[in-house]
């Protein structure tokens, strides 16, 4: 029996679909039936529901963007930050492996090297170097919570997207977006990112942090170049002309754009494809809202 | 009607001395009859009681020391820093005024021109400076949490003391350890702290944060030589050579060691007293526990 919290949330969604597909037993579980922030209900839960393994999809990603986390501090400290903690300690007091959503927006640019941020790399994009949203500060103290913890995954997403239109999906908010500004990113195919996940469980891969990416890179230009040679063959994206006029203009607080490396989890065998492939995939089976 | 958080611990039961022994209608709320680290039945509970203003003394210190916080970091992290934004927004839901116990230990050393820090100085031991114990990181995060509140006072306690024995009170852990490290710092006479804080809402000085710690500072060896003076003359106290022995040897996480201005606090006319009188006092009343 698998437990997951946050079902209801985007990256939820797609581990229940998963799941249900797979028909693997599982069981959504609401703050209204258990209240999961609390170590005591939830570690009753644990056992009265017999469960061999927890998904903590749950979290506060602030709507419709990271800028909604300044003015709500205390929620996003509490669902990023605290909750993984309480999670820790109901699953090691029931000795239950689990899996954590966790993400790549607490890193900044890429490595001085030119690569990708490993697993091995601290965070650059945190409160510890003081030039963050406070989104990825709360993301960044979340795996603070969960250092030396055994047993548990923690799946690191960036950007999700796939084929079908949301409001959540990367690709629908570069559709929506009146200006966008062009940077660098890993990003993570829904579908792949929960997909991967849940093999880190099935094949017994060795628990600790993955940064669960498609393989390389994008920029926005060539997203949206994509978008138009699919979709869009005549809208005009708008660019700001620099990162500095974004923060003036359109946004409160610093994004993380982030070049990840892929290959730990890579080298585990669990599939995972190129990220130009994914995001043209998902542009061939664009399905709208 | 004062409603008072965290009436049992260290801090509050000297808000209740105080408030019971001035005739003040209050009540010491506990979580058992209200889940105060929710918003909902916090405003509820505010309106129910008619509440006139609340004081927040609830927190997670770490037992024996901050030490523990090291190990506990998502309750500390939700007692120190999503707590005052829960109260935050309870008390802004229902337009009460209320108080928050905060702390000077989000500051390390002296101002550079050799003062002591001001309520405008940014803090210098915190997440953001990447120096500090878990403890402190959690306090400056919950002054962040508060930031742009109305009708709020943040009072900074330092290293609380008074003429009781107790394992929470300084003078008597200074008597307990075995050894002790030397440093400066601005202190806070428990029976004064609590007074101050409750004169700026009786007198209705405005909003704001206040340091509200003794006139001046004083070091380890200067307390000891008064504890040597008044209580124990044959007492041989050891100290540590440096900061980094007593951080080998003694500490898992730094400790804030800090000089505070109060002068904010003594502009408003509330009486605050000289440190070293105040630790004399304490001396020369001491009770043993």
């Amino acid at each position: 029996m698998i437990l997951l919290l946050g079902g209801s949330g985007y990256v939820g969604s797609a581990f229940r679909d998963l799941l249900a597909r797979g028909g693997v037993e599982h069981r959504s579980v609401s703050r209204r039936e258990c209240d999961y922030t609390r170590v005591e209900p939830l570690a009753a839960l644990i056992r009265d529901a017999k469960a061999t393994f927890l998904i903590n999809a749950a979290g506060y990603t602030g709507k419709p963007n990271v800028d909604a986390c300044e003015r709500d501090k205390a929620a996003c400290l509490a669902g990023n930050a605290v909750l993984p903690g309480v999670i820790r300690e109901a699953c090691e007091r029931t000795s239950l492996p689990w899996g954590h959503v966790s993400s790549g927006c607490i890193y900044t640019g890429a490595r001085d090297d030119g690569g990708g941020f490993t697993e091995d790399d601290p965070p650059n994009f945190s409160f510890r170097t003081d030039n963050c949203s406070f989104y990825s500060g709360t993301k960044a103290l979340g795996e603070e919570c969960l250092a030396g913890a055994r047993d548990v995954f923690l799946w690191r997403l960036r950007i999700p997207f796939d084929h079908v239109d949301s409001p959540r999906n990367y690709l629908s908010k570069l559709q929506r977006y009146r200006r966008l500004l062009d940077a660098r990113n890993s990003i993570s195919h829904l579908g792949e990112f929960v997909a991967a996940a849940w093999a880190c469980w099935e094949r017994r891969v060795p628990f600790g942090t993955y940064n669960v990416t498609n393989t390389g890179s994008v920029t926005t230009r060539e997203v949206v170049a994509l978008i138009r040679q699919r979709l869009l063959p005549d809208h005009a994206f708008d660019f700001f002309e620099s990162e500095e006029e974004f923060l003036r203009i359109a946004a409160q607080t610093p994004r993380s754009n982030c070049v990840m490396d892929n290959s730990k989890l890579r080298a585990t065998g669990v599939p995972i494809s190129e990220v130009h492939d994914a995001v043209e995939r998902a542009l061939a089976a664009w399905r709208s809202a």
